[in-house]
């Protein structure tokens, strides 16, 4: 028995699948007792068929998805052309041609996810998108499947390899972030438009998609107060390693009284948080329950063959399911009422670096006391263009508060507020 | 609609799971569309069963196994006794009464797993041990669920909780091996007889149970090499730190040319190892595979809630697939013919201490090299009782070649061999 399927594009990751297919095929057969082959691909035009053909790829190349559409053998659709559109009317046309879709497209399922899992189930087809979240590893299955029994309070992801990969340099090398974001161009972590990594869009995209399976909650993606690396000073650095922190771009995921509160942001993590050892382009998602207490799952965030395993593996886990069950089941099946955190109970420990006219730490001090803000730890230092940065540490205090402070520093002709970096727990 | 399950014992874990049952309810109803129900807890007699009600468990405690086998109300039987018999009786009677069975018991599976799947299959039920391996960590359900599209070369695991436990505090604290298992056993996290953990007992029974999931193949305990940490010295810690590793009780599984090398040994991991930073009790689990490439999976080893949170996940499961398939499936699908390693595929670097009547540096070089043994480092010092102290590392030697130079050390009357421990490479 064979199962056919067609893939959309035929980049990096999409040609990795082949390769996946190929080098695991004894386990794959024996696993799901078909072969799993390709019947067909689409391509942009008739000048990407011919450049791939040329180059010796032997696959049926369409570039009209009424072709794939029309064949009723190709029971799987795998998109990975990625972005919105044409993603999104390709995957659309799909799943209403009652195929199931396989995809890894992270922005398209955080911003569309509740249209197209409606449309998937009226026509009772999967959609499935293990590689959506940090490609590699299986987190997304994990959560609906394994951790089905157990409560999750709190997630922390480190969830973008390009940001991740800087911040490593940042931290371990003493590299600006300019010397970071260049090497990372360099090597092909970092796009041109650097955007969406630095600024922690794509992390934010993960996050609404881990909010789903991990807590039964679809929120929107504006809902997720989302903050770069790009504003990351050595000071910054410098101080977090002095007070045995390290800083990384930590996507959170917290069930307080009144809601969830989603966030990503630099933040500090003490120096033995599991995921503070999480250097370089790898992600880990570290996951705080009432039952197993806590865990996490480590490993490559991106890359052609894990992104293209996690694939497959939703490949087979359809085909067994559709053998099985005779049809596919729901990817995620946890599902409450949304609700988002007051302000007022989504709380953290935060670091200050705030710019002073004055090196007076009594004055600053209370000044944030008159914010309802306790200093645990204050530091002065002279910055590089000569004027005094004073670098601080608090207990916990709420967004509220934060928000309200950073208003009146903004107001204030004395301070200028340089970072606000959540200090997360140990 | 409600699920009736048995308890066969209730200790710690056992009690334990009425706990999540209770604290998770919400989310356990809406994921299997049932409440579970535990209508029956075997206990050993009427003196415990007494002790237990007057403690205030309101429980239908029963005495005689037949009792429960004779409910066809309930479908599910949770063995938690724990080691051979009477578990092995009372789970054999529970599948021939075709009740699906879940345990958590290592021994008993490592060592009769064959027969115990055979007599499950046979009756059309399901055995499913998800807790049996690693307590908290999904490890299981993830190599047969998430990892089913890749093929895995190599499983590193930190498997034992008690003798990482005391690791840690030799590494980090100093501690003498003695002092650490005193003071395990005070904390309640070593028995009065630890020899199942600190002789990497306990760890290489997982590792035939990883075995079956990672690679298909069911091994005998009898071929898995155990070696534990009671040999190890201060002396052997602090040339690790030194050379840039961490000493910790290693479980590994490698496919080599010829079959499976299986094997527990205190090992030296570079210090930048994901493994490494695995402390006091934690269990991880760290897969080396040729589509993610590497990926590790991180929690606790044992412990009631834990423990119990993967048991309840194989009872949501097991109601989940008997409601949608009609019956379940099997824990693990992935078999192939079981291989052991021979000796001369079998290959590390290694670290050895060796007692000296002289220090002569030259002669005990040129006696490693006749076995076939290039050193990497060769360090000299005066130990405890005055006698010269060898260390060593080694390029990558063969088992073959290991075990002729350990009988020729045996030997010999100018050197004696302390310690040969295995390097794990980068």
């Amino acid at each position: 028995m064979t199962l056919k399927i067609a893939l959309l594009g035929f980049g990096t990751v999409a040609s990795g699948v082949p390769l996946i297919l190929e080098q695991n095929s004894e386990k794959i057969n024996q696993l799901t007792q078909k072969s799993i082959s390709i019947s067909k691909i689409l391509v942009r035009d008739e000048q990407e068929k011919s450049r791939l053909m040329a180059l010796g790829h032997n696959y049926h190349f369409v570039t009209d998805i009424e072709e794939i559409l029309a064949d009723e053998e190709i029971s799987v659709v795998v998109e990975l052309i990625g972005r919105i559109e044409p993603a999104k009317t390709f995957i659309t046309k799909a799943l209403e041609s009652k195929k199931h879709v396989v995809s890894a497209n992270k922005d398209l399922i955080a911003l569309h996810d509740k249209e197209l899992l409606a449309i998937a189930r009226q026509n009772k087809v999967s959609f499935y998108y293990e590689a959506a979240v940090a490609g590699g590893i299986p987190i997304l299955r994990t959560l609906s499947q394994s951790l089905i029994s157990d409560k999750i309070t709190r997630v922390l992801g480190v969830l973008n390899g390009t940001s991740n990969f800087m911040l490593t340099k940042m931290v371990e090398e003493g590299w600006t972030y300019e010397k970071a974001l260049q090497t990372a161009q360099e090597l092909g972590y970092a796009e041109s438009d650097p955007t969406n990594d630095v600024e922690g869009i794509d992390a934010a995209y993960k996050l609404v998609i881990l909010s789903q399976f991990a807590f039964g909650m679809t929120i929107d993606y504006k809902d997720v107060i989302h903050q770069g690396i790009t504003s990351i000073t050595p000071q910054d650095v410098t101080y977090a390693q002095t007070h045995g922190y390290v800083i990384k771009l930590v996507g959170s995921i917290e069930e307080t009284k009144s809601g969830l509160a989603v966030e990503v942001a630099p933040s500090f993590l003490p120096e033995n948080h599991p995921l503070a050892r999480v250097n370089d382009v790898m992600n880990a998602v570290y996951i705080e329950s009432i039952g197993i207490g806590e865990s996490m799952y480590y490993g490559p965030g991106a890359g052609q063959k894990p992104t293209a395993t996690s694939v497959v593996a939703d490949l087979m886990t359809l085909s067994n399911e559709v053998a099985t069950v005779g049809e596919a089941k729901l990817f995620n099946n946890f599902n409450r009422p949304t609700k988002i955190a007051k302000l007022e109970d989504n709380q953290s420990a935060y670091y200050f670096s705030i710019a002073l006219s004055s090196g007076d730490k009594v004055a600053l001090t209370d000044f944030l006391k008159n914010e309802g803000i306790t200093v645990k730890e204050f530091e002065l230092e002279k910055s590089s263009n000569d004027e005094t940065l004073a670098m601080i540490s608090t207990t916990s205090i709420t967004k509220q508060v934060l928000q309200h402070v950073q208003q009146k520093l903004a107001e204030s002709s004395d301070y200028q507020l340089i970072n606000a970096f959540r200090i997360l727990g140990d």
